[in-house]
Formats: C-alpha cells, sequence, structure tokens
C-alpha cells in the first residue's frame, strides 16, 4: 500500500515577546533586540500540518483534510488566534514564544487527534522571510 | 559527486467529483459533503516534480528541467488540462480523483520516462490550502 | 472626511463549460478551444470585493470587512462554491460563464448589501495568470 | 512627457487593539469581537506606496524607488515595526489603530517626502485576506 | 453594455544595466550603484496586460485572453526574453532599460494589437518588491 | 532535546549564461538553447537555508536567524546580488553558472558559518516554476 502525505494549512494571527523573565533587561535586549520590545508585537502565522498514511481505497483520502483543519481549530487555533502567546495560551506558559517553542507546543498538541494518520511534520511561517520545521524527532 | 534535487512545476485545471461508485447516496454525501456534487467542481492544480541525480560536469544539470516540462505536458499534463478527473481521463478510471490517488497516478506516468535522473518527490496542490506529496513508498 | 477603499477577498472552486448553446459544436470549439470541454473543466477561484466610504469615527472602519464576508458567504460563495456555474447556479442561467460574465454576476448579488459602504470594484482571479475588474460602469 | 505610477513595497510587523476607549467593555466586545483583545494580537503588514510623475529623461526614473525605500524607512517603518501601534506611536495616538487609519496616517507621514514625485496611491494589506486603499481624497 | 476589464500576466527574464552613456562612470555609480554593474544583472519580469471593453453577448469575453496572450508572446515576449535589453533589443536602443522606459516601450508595441478592446494599463514588475504602472496618459 | 529546523530566506539578482566554453558554439546552442545568450539574461534569486539543532532553552532558538541573514549577506549575498556569475563571482569561476552549480557554491560558503547549527538543506529558486535542493550529500 503506498504512503502519501497530505497537508492541510491553517493561519493566525498573535502578539508576542521573545525574552527570558530570567535575565536582565540589557541581556534581553542584546539578544532578542526588537522582539523583546515590552509593548509586544504580532504577526500573521500561517502553520502546515503534514500528515502520512497509506490512501484507503474506500474514500481515496489518508485522513479527511477536512477533519485536519477541524481538530486544528479546535485543539490549536481557537487557543492562539488573535491572542497573546505570552499571555493569554495556557500551553505556552513557561517557555519563551520563540517560532521553534511555538512548533513544539502545536506538535504535542496536534499529534495525538490525528489517528489514524501519522502527525509527520508541522512547518510554521512566523514572516514570509523565515520559518521552522519540527518533524517529532 | 554531490547529489542535487532539482524541481520543475507544472499546472493544470480539471473538474472531479470525489464519491464511492459502490456506496449509496448518503453515505457518499456524509463522507465527501460539497465534494460529491453530482455536477462536478473543479480546482487549478500545481505538480511540482522532483528528480534527483548527479550533476553531470559537462552541462551543470542533474537534468535540463525543459526536458522534464516536456516529458509532464506529453505524458501527463495534456491528458488532465481542461479535462473531468472521472470521465475523461483513462489512468483514473477505476479510482477515486482525490489528490491523493491523482498523485499516485501521475507518479506511475512520470517515474519512467525521466532517466537518468531519478524521480523522487511529487507535491500536488489543489488549493492554497492543501497539497499532498508522494516519493515512491 | 477622508475616504477610503477597503477589499475583502473571498475563494470558491467551480466547475464550468465555456460555450454559446445556439452555436453549432464546430464553431464553440473554434472558438472556446479547450475551455469548450463538454464533459466540464475547473478552477479555484479569488475575488476581491472592494468597498468605498468615509470612515467612521466611532469604529475606524470603512465598514466592517468581517460583514463583507458574511455577505459575501451568504449572498454569493454558498452558491457557487463546488458547484457547476453552467448547471448549479440559478443566476448564471442564460449566460455563457466566463470571468468576465461571472463578475457582472457577482457585482448584481453583492451591490445592494453592501451599504452604507459603496462597492466600486471586484477583481475575480479564475487563474494565477489571468483575472477581470468591474467597476459598475 | 508620459506620466507612470511606480510603487515600492514595505513590510513590517506590529501588535495592536482595536476598540474604542470612550465605549463600555460590552460594546467594544459586540462590535470589535476578537480584535478587542485587551492582551494584544498583531499581524505582519505590507505596504505598497505608489508614487506618479514624468520619467526623467536623463535616470529613467520617476522617482529612485531606493529613495522612496529610506523615505519609507525613516519616517515610517521603524516607528512602527515591532511595535504596539496603541502604545508605541506617537502619530497614531487618539485613532483606533484600524487598518483604514494607518493608512491615513501612512499618507501623512509619507506624503511631503516624495516630492518631485507625487504619492498617489497606498494599498495596506494586514492579512493576506484584506487590504485597504488611500489616494488622497 | 457593461464595461469589463480583463488582464492576462506574461513572465520573461532579462539582463540589463541601468545607466546613462553620456555621464561620467563616477556619476553613473553615484546615480545608478549596484544597478549600473558594467557586467550586468537580471531580472524575471512579469507584466500584467490590462484590456477594457464591452463584453461581447456571442462569446461572454472582453477579448479572448488566449489571443493577448499569443500578442503579447509574438510582438514582446520573444524579443525581450533570456535577452540583455540594452544590447538586444531594438525597441530599447537610445533609452535607459529602466522599468520606467521598459512599461512605456511595452504599450508602444502592444496597443496596436489588442482592438477591438483598447489597452489601458500595464503593470511590469521587476521584483516582488517593486513595479510601475502606465495607463497611456 | 528536541531537534527543529529554521530556515530563512534571501534574496538577490544577478546576469548569467549557461554555457560550457570547452564546446562549440553548435554544441553550446543545441544543448542550453536561449539560456546559451551570450549577452546575457537574468533572474531574480531566492535562496531557503535551512539549518538544524536543538532548541536552546534560554533562548528557545535553534540560532538566532537574524545572524543567518547577516552571515548570509556578508558571505555570499553581497558577492552575487546584482553581480554576473559568469565575471563576477570567484567561487563560481571554473564552473558552468547553473542553479545546480550555484547551490553547491552557496553550500560550500555558508556551512562553514553557521555553527553550532548544522545546515541541513539550501533550496534555490531561480524562478517561480523551478527551483533545486541541496542537503550535504
Amino acid at each position: 500500500m503506498p504512503i502519501v502525505t497530505a497537508t492541510r494549512l491553517v493561519r493566525f494571527n498573535a502578539a508576542h515577546r521573545v525574552y527570558n523573565p530570567t535575565w536582565s533587561d540589557e541581556r534581553n535586549q542584546a539578544t532578542f533586540g526588537k522582539c523583546n520590545n515590552p509593548n509586544w508585537h504580532g504577526h500573521n502565522y500561517t502553520l502546515e500540518i503534514a500528515v502520512e498514511g497509506s490512501v484507503d481505497p474506500d474514500t481515496g483520502y489518508v485522513i479527511d483534510l477536512g477533519t485536519v483543519k477541524e481538530v486544528a481549530e479546535r485543539e490549536l487555533v481557537r487557543h492562539i488566534d488573535h491572542k497573546n502567546l505570552n499571555l493569554d495560551v495556557p500551553f505556552m506558559q513557561g517557555t519563551i514564544p520563540t517560532t521553534e517553542n511555538l512548533v513544539l507546543a502545536c506538535w504535542r498538541i496536534l499529534a495525538p487527534h490525528l489517528q489514524p494518520a501519522r502527525l509527520v511534520r508541522l512547518k510554521l511561517w512566523e514572516t514570509e522571510n523565515h520559518y521552522v520545521e519540527y518533524d517529532g524527532r
């Protein structure tokens, strides 16, 4: 049975501040620069959710990508869209809200909800000039 | 000799209906929803064709991507562009024309025609919000 | 009071056949070529809906673009998304479903529902290589 | 002498909250919904700056678009990039930071600095699904 | 009869050098900077060709955009694609090959060939960050 | 410790001619066609630079992507932007400036400068219709 990867994109907007609360202001500013603005800044994020599996001969689907979208909206997007990643999002508490830590949190949240397909890759765009990827390693 | 992957994009437009002809109307509607419209709907598809090989020292190419484009047009695109995937395309007969089944058919058709390069990945966009990938597994 | 134009994009997928039912098959084929496929083909459409007005000092909005989206979904998109423009869409009956005729129909449907803002331009993409615009003239 | 329009794009990221400080919380929530989050949210903005003029026969330019970029960076972008539009930006004080009010402020700031070309249009994208335009009326 | 604008995009790649041959090297370098490289540089250009007219009731078209594409390929693109705008293109001789002068030349070449539609706007992208427009004034 | 891949995009414009100087004009023309124009042509290139590593618990970063951008500008982009790849670029001497050979050169230049992160993939777009990738094999 051939194995196909199917990917759904979802989008959300959020504010954040990138800083380490255990550091001095000076060290934060030296390390994070304008991303350390205490009054926040924000982004339009795009998340690509890739799942893998064999193609079901009865449906021609690995998984209904409409289901992936619903799972992502319910488990993830409604908790972060139009939110402050530092203040409003329980699953980001205790981590610096970089794109790296956000993609890891997205993985922890989405992975249990996509059976029988397997989550195999997340690609998270923060601007049109940079993105991060995680594959569960 | 370093191994490089070279990718060419091709585009086509097609109509289709996603349904299982052995199922009842009710089950098709419950499973496929608006994609089951018996009067068809359609998409602009983009296919990314990735081939891999060593770089020929005489040409600097893995393969002339103009050749990849010609092969794709001749073997694939002219058979599916401005067509109905359910009715007009011999190589889709007997399969549900989901993006997954379409990418598998594209692989079977393109793989024999790209030597000495090796087809290593197809990525097929059906809308700007979802795509599927196949790598021959 | 300054006048600002605010634009919301909506997207839909549809099948169609471009042909003139009062013409012979030969003339249709000579005129419309592959767009005349009797088994249909289809597209991902993007519609840009531009409305104009003064900025309300109480809201900072010309109009809530969420409202524009809701109007467009209710009056337009749910009638054409995943549909056959020739067979399924009452407001396209009696017209050839070219992008030009589709944008004119979109104008007739949307214009009465956007007060107090004024609909001033529609831009309809049928592929990434062509689009049409209408401004009410 | 033919008149040509030349456009430069600039990009910035910012946080904001869309609300009217003279209204009750209930009215703000009913009017602005998730955009009213008191903990802010944010966007990647793209601004298209269009200037018009005759083509200088000595340079072939309406204006050096590198100059437009420098003006925009100096007068505008460094004051709003990675900032909070409600808290950090003097020229947004006293206005609700909607896309409409932001584009009007950008016009007031940029227009005096682009002679001998004339600023003729600003187009400001807040997400990939909506934008506003202002032409000085 | 409603008036609709229909736009076709075409793409080409070219090399150029932006400089004034009647000036000194120093003045050229001071004015044009890196665009003045005597060994050339180059771009992927995208040209949007907008024509206007009433919708033909027999075809639903302002003009067949396939015809616009053919005209553009024959009259314009094959003379500039994979060419040096300073050395290879007769209709650019005697002008500095800025985007402004190139769009004016495109207008002169295309306008006579698009009847009964009227050429009403050209939009020429030189990079993803800037473009010029001409409307015949 | 989870391993994340972080990618930064950079852009540059360049001229080139694709030909083998040890071949006859006829063989070059037969092999490389319009890319063999002796007067050059050019492109807007986009390079995606992907580095991999564990997420630093103190910063939330694999690596500061601002650093990746600075390294790329200093070591790579300023040597090729607005340049002729055949004539102006020391590290391209002796190779045919195809996208394949250019991506291999980019790897050799960037790889030593990205510790402690590891360069794991380069993706180089030459037009919107084709790109090459290299992963160090």
